[in-house]
């Protein structure tokens, strides 16, 4: 099996000033056509120690994937360090960056500093796939490690990196023999991991040791469940496979929002989109998360009017018209004020449907029947409005995610299966 | 001076299942007490694999600090793979721990397992930091490496590493001299790293080269500049590092949002609180993701008052109280509407400031005057209403993240220097 090695570069990691992300990405990435991650290595932006390690590196893997270093600024040397390792005898200046780079600076007004052209700029011993975010290419060189190990420098900033890496596995594709691996993602929300593998633990002892399957779990969109399979080591594994979904959909029910690679806010679009139907939002300790959410999602203007972050207690009455006895009755973080407000801001934006959150995301606030941590969620429908309460434990940001997650798989489930109340 | 490196063990990091925030954690509080971190390295749970990177580790630096492994199931090596490293006879109970371990399982009603009881068992060759907060003790090697090398061997849940970090850090300072390291951040928003660097390239020629310069690029914090240098390598450090910010406030001015490390929303917070003030948002294109920014500061809610996502027309005009005409004679993504918002929003919940967006994050939309990446960004103050474009190239969730972070320091702008229309 084809081995590779992520290696990380940058003083911003190794005094943990940043998290690193880009490994955890491309090695997901990179596992789905069959490469085996045998270590992931973070390095200081030092030139010996960048060629050091990477050449070591090189000697024990296929394929090495760095990123970071190839900023335009002074602190930014992996591409000097890789000149070096590479026997470069000179840069050259690749047209095809170069237009991107001016693009993205005229679309910023900026004018093109020499900085700027350097960045188009790459050894002689390279090839070069194009960063369409960004202005630093990624550069591929060949034929290293003492024979045919290949290293793929791709820039720090994790969103160019993701966007950049698909063409990356296309040219592993394209010069290493790799088995053709099937994947099919099942969406889970609702359910945590050590339950979810406790509740599925016959049906995973029923898989065909051809077939592998993976736990990946995100506080936004629950535990996704992978399973891969390589071509051809059955012959009917098309079969096998949706047969085992089919049986995993009726263990879980449910807990399965989608059998694609989707997000709740994605689910919830193609619904809405299928039924011409609209929605709204009034937010509270979610704080706009939810909108934010929901809009992330590409055309969500045709289905997403609108919504109310009401923080204080003069908007939650004076936009959404929550009455002052219930929030003095039940106080501001209950089911009743949840009903209201999600009520509200239905009526507000006319919309068919609505999400209401109210919660305290901590650090502190809470009583004894609301602690900090608990949410109470409303999702209107033209049927009625539908109440629950989550509850969690984490700190604020973690809790406004899984608050917002929670809000946006209650109101899927109120669409998927409409009740009376 | 001092020299780690952290070593997370565990196939979960290498199959992108979990993203490691342990060594970031590790490495900011190492940093603090003057231990330079070297490098950090990621391994499978294969026992070869282990021992062999430790002991690499172990002769090129005084410190490894490793984590993860420690568990009670089969698939944790880490503590047999220490026992054969350091050359140990044999396991001895650790009362200390052992009562922890009861305590635990106690609190949580399970009884004793004999995996739960072999938690408490180390090799004979280390010392104990306890585990307060878990089953697994913190495990001290010592003379390693062929000398004077220390490794530590914490756990892998990220609560449990943070809570014995103090210990570990106390042990360190225990046993080997050490200097102090400073680090001060500058934060800066509105200027594109080249740009910056052009900018400031005589000052940060100016800088003794004691002194290390990093720059640190963020969508929704701008570009941070880092200060780094060793206690004790000069005489007058602090006041050397105080004149140079000094310089670098005069030529960068108002694209320096802090000399601390914050964020723009945490600087708005801050200023808000200092002038007991409160601000609203009105948001079209961000879609929430102004109100969810602000809100992520703890206490947001003593100068928050709310937002309104008007992703529709209809909430533009029925909610905000945008008029019809302006919306036809100028366009739904124009300089007056986005002031018709802000006043609108600002009326509508009674505050002192308010933000308004409305632009194409697209995919599509967009014309000549206003092509897709183009963002209107009006800021509301007693004073009056302020309104600026903004244009950026990139996806969708990249233009939203970027048309909030120059709302909010646009609003920042607006608040530090009050000016009259």
């Amino acid at each position: 099996m084809l081995k590779a090695s992520i290696c990380t570069i940058g003083d911003e990691l190794l005094i943990g000033q940043v998290i690193d992300t880009n490994s955890a990405t491309i090695s997901r990435a990179i596992g789905t056509i069959g490469v085996k991650v045998t270590g992931m290595v973070s390095m200081p932006d030092d030139t010996k120690c960048i060629i050091s390690t990477l050449q070591e590196q090189l000697s024990l893997n296929d394929i090495v994937v760095t990123t970071g270093g190839l900023g335009p600024t002074k602190d930014d040397i992996t591409k000097p360090a890789l000149a070096t390792l590479s026997g470069s005898e000179g840069y050259v200046l690749h047209e095809g960056q170069l237009s991107i780079v001016k693009e993205i600076l005229h679309s910023r007004g900026l004018d093109m500093l020499d900085i700027n052209r350097a960045q188009a700029l790459v050894p002689d011993t390279c090839e070069v796939i194009l960063n369409k975010r960004g202005t630093a290419p990624i550069m591929v060189f060949r034929g290293l490690g003492g024979g045919n190990s290949t290293l793929y420098a791709m820039p720090g900033v994790p969103f160019e990196t993701e966007a950049a890496l698909g063409d990356v596995l296309s040219d592993i594709k394209a010069h290493y023999p790799l088995d053709n691996i099937l994947h099919h993602n099942i969406m889970t929300y609702g359910i945590a991991e050590s339950a979810l593998a406790k509740m599925i633990a016959p049906w995973e002892e029923s898989l065909p040791k051809e077939v592998h399957l993976a736990y990946l779990p995100d506080p936004l969109k629950g535990v996704r469940l992978r399973l891969s399979i390589y071509s051809g080591t059955l012959s009917n594994e098309k079969e096998i496979i949706d047969s085992k979904i089919e049986e995993l959909k009726a263990i879980l029910g449910d807990y399965i929002y989608s059998c694609d690679d989707d997000t709740l806010e994605g689910r919830l679009g193609t619904l809405l989109k299928e039924s011409g139907k609209t929605i709204s939002a009034a937010e509270s300790c979610t704080g706009g998360e939810i909108a934010h959410l929901i809009t992330t999602v590409p055309g969500s203007s045709s289905y997403f009017l609108g919504s109310v972050t009401s923080y204080s207690i003069s908007v939650k009455e004076g936009v959404l018209g929550v009455k002052k006895e219930t929030i003095d009755t039940y106080g501001v973080v209950s089911e009743e004020v949840a009903r209201e407000m999600a009520l509200g801001v239905k009526k507000l934006t006319g919309s068919d449907y609505s999400i209401a959150t109210t919660g305290y995301a901590g650090p502190g606030g809470g009583d004894a029947a609301n602690p900090e941590g608990t949410v109470w969620v409303a999702a209107a429908t033209p049927d009625g409005v539908f109440t629950r309460k989550y509850s969690y434990h984490n700190d604020r940001k973690r809790n406004i995610q899984r608050f917002a997650a929670s809000a946006l798989y209650f109101m899927l489930m109120q669409i998927l299966h409409p009740q009376k109340p």
